[in-house]
């Protein structure tokens, strides 16, 4: 894409009101706008992260055979008030509106309860189970405080899961099967060795959940790590008891700030207790299916990113979700010449399938490298004077900024890497 | 994708309160969930269809050159009374919700608001423009009733862009092309012909706005189409000025029922200047942006083209939106060997990138035949005992009924035409 014809700027400074690292800087290189408090646009470099971001989640969630649907914002009060979540006194970030039709309607904060009722018409017999699904959702929730910018929304993106079993044997597996599934992603978004699968309150019916914690300055939680053995702790189940379960010694924790990216939680036979769903076991005995549910927080993800991958020049995106392979920078200074090379690397790069943002505006050179380390494309290419005269061009990578210069024929191989 | 893995089943009835064809074809066949009136949940084979159809439009918005971005669900209250069509009485499909933190906000029902806001940060000189933006967006309306199925939704997924210009000559130039882009959609999916180009009221600066009508038994439009000319006149504006303007003739004009796919309207400056997005021209002078808007409603068109192609035995999508390419078929009745080739036909179209639904089910031959109909993908691939004694597979068009005979060596190229 042609920066010229990139609608969103760069500005220096962020809107007045906005606290988080995270926002500020999204603002400022024009991936994100701030519609109100905990309530953000994604803009054309912004979408792409963020379905970057999906695709990698689709893919490790494909990989542990689970099938994508996605439901609808809008829910039935009813369903809500027979798992007892309706009341604004149990959960107390609902959004809710009256039907013109009549009666009231909710938005969807969380949808357990929607997927638990349709799964009614799908499972009768243990021998459609087990099954996994998962969906990309808008999840809208009336929180009273929204000051971490895309770290916590009131209208978010998240990744849920929700996986059914027969028994309780294939249930653990699945639900043990999402862990791996669940590193991957984080290592894929280069933030694997900041992660940490960390134990939680559990519900009524299991001792723990697990969250997956990322040592972030700015996060909202607080974690206990334990470095070595890559485990942590939720502050709230850290006592002797968890720490002799878990095999682990108070002095060996540290304690952090951290982000929660993602969390898996057990509902044994609870919640399809709860809903009335059930299947039929091998004596043809109705049996309440085994459920668990898996959250990454794909907006959050972003944030987290930004928080931690940038410097006082701007964001430094992970090339995995770099909304751009390749900046294209051309420093030309009215030089037709210049233009013109730089036109036939943009094409060249495009004809090889090699995602480039090309900054063809004519504004000064200070302007174009300023703009694109705030923007933060992984890596960099500059067409110059200098460089065409050497025969190539410059390319430099944003995380380390270590520049080299590469020959026109090397250039593909190079991009490649 | 295995079928015996995919969880959704096909069923023999649709719930009794659905009475729209769309729905129930949709909902018999694994498409779809309903989870209240005018509201639905995709499946997973619903889901790849809904993506099929974004892509298409997709790739036209962005030919002409227009921009991905998404907005929000959350709305503010005082945007929409600057422009008068917050309360209740002006716009009748609101929904609104109170905040934790104080204050209203509406879940959007449109977006032309929040938009032409948000570019009041991009847009301060002539310099800027022209500008289209579109997203593909959940939209919520209050509807009063809803029982069109997923043809009229109080939550339905809609592509709304909206285009920025300096002056007429340039808007209009825009608002022009967006109409061969339109087509070019309808054409793609297959319901180009019947896809009428309609003079529809326009707002307070201009005459009409274009309305996109496809002739459907079920639409809820009226619509007076000259098949010849192929223009067509709604309702509200077929008058003799009309007709003249036009160069029609009543008595060329036949009445048919139409769903509307798509409209472009023409604001002029009016929005704009009601938002006070401004730009300088020029001279230096703060002009009121010229701006149009451009819906084509995804999910709606989905609903067309259930209830245009279809038969009694089921669906029959287009090739161009069919959730898989291919439908393969295996007839084993409990034989290893045509078991074990049609597994290998199955590996053979995924490594050679062919989107594949795969019935490996134990079930009787009747019924994979007719849940092959029911959900009604464009191709069929059978492989049978009968079959590969004969040294190949039958593939048969769901559309024409056609099956042909082909030889091992020739599937694949028989599959790309």
């Amino acid at each position: 894409m042609r920066q010229s014809h990139l609608f969103t700027k760069t500005r220096k400074t962020a809107p007045k009101d906005e606290v988080a690292k995270n926002a500020q800087l999204l603002i400022r290189a024009g991936f994100i706008h701030k519609e109100m408090a905990g309530v953000y646009s994604y803009l054309p470099l912004g979408l792409r992260v963020v379905e970057k971001i999906k695709q990698i989640v689709r893919e490790e969630m494909n990989a542990i055979a689970s099938q994508e649907l996605i439901m609808t914002a809008l829910q039935k009060k009813e369903l809500w008030e027979r798992t007892d979540r309706w009341s604004d006194e149990v959960v107390d970030v609902w959004f809710k509106s009256e039907l013109k039709a009549g009666g009231e309607v909710g938005f969807g904060w969380s949808h357990e309860e929607p997927i638990g009722e349709m799964m009614k018409n799908f499972i009768t017999s243990y021998r459609d189970l087990p099954i996994s699904v998962y969906q990309f959702q808008t999840k809208l929730r009336n929180e009273l405080r929204a000051k971490s910018g895309i770290m916590r929304g009131r209208e978010f993106v998240m990744k849920d899961m929700y996986s059914f079993a027969a028994d309780e044997k294939s249930h653990l597996a699945y639900y043990e099967s999402a862990k791996p599934a669940y590193m991957n992603v984080f290592k894929r978004l280069g933030i694997g060795d900041d992660t940490y699968i960390t134990f939680a309150a559990g519900g009524a019916f299991t001792k723990f959940s697990h969250e997956f914690q990322t040592v972030c300055e700015t996060g909202e939680d607080v974690t206990y790590i334990d470095r070595k053995k890559k485990i942590a702790i939720n502050e709230e189940v850290l006592n002797d008891e968890t720490l002799s379960n878990l095999g682990l010694k108070h002095d060996d924790l540290e304690k952090v700030s951290t982000a929660e990216v993602g969390n898996i939680f057990n509902f044994g036979q609870q919640k399809a207790e709860d809903l009335g769903l059930l299947a039929k076991d091998k004596d043809g005995k109705d049996t309440p299916v085994w459920m668990g549910s898996y959250g990454i927080g794909i907006t959050r993800l972003m944030g987290v990113l930004v928080e931690k991958f940038s410097d006082d020049k701007g964001i430094v995106w992970p090339k995995s979700v770099s909304p751009f392979a390749v900046h294209l920078v051309s420093i030309a200074a009215g030089n037709s010449d210049i233009e013109k090379e730089a036109d036939r690397v943009y094409d060249l790069l495009r004809e090889n399938n090699i995602e480039v943002l090309y900054d063809d505006r004519d504004v000064r050179a200070g302007e174009k490298f300023a703009d694109s380390d705030l923007i933060g494309i992984s890596t960099r290419l500059v067409v110059s004077e200098k460089t065409i005269s050497a025969g190539g061009y410059e390319l430099a990578d944003r995380a380390t900024g270590k520049a080299k210069f590469v020959s026109e024929s090397s250039l593909l191989n190079e991009l490649r890497k």
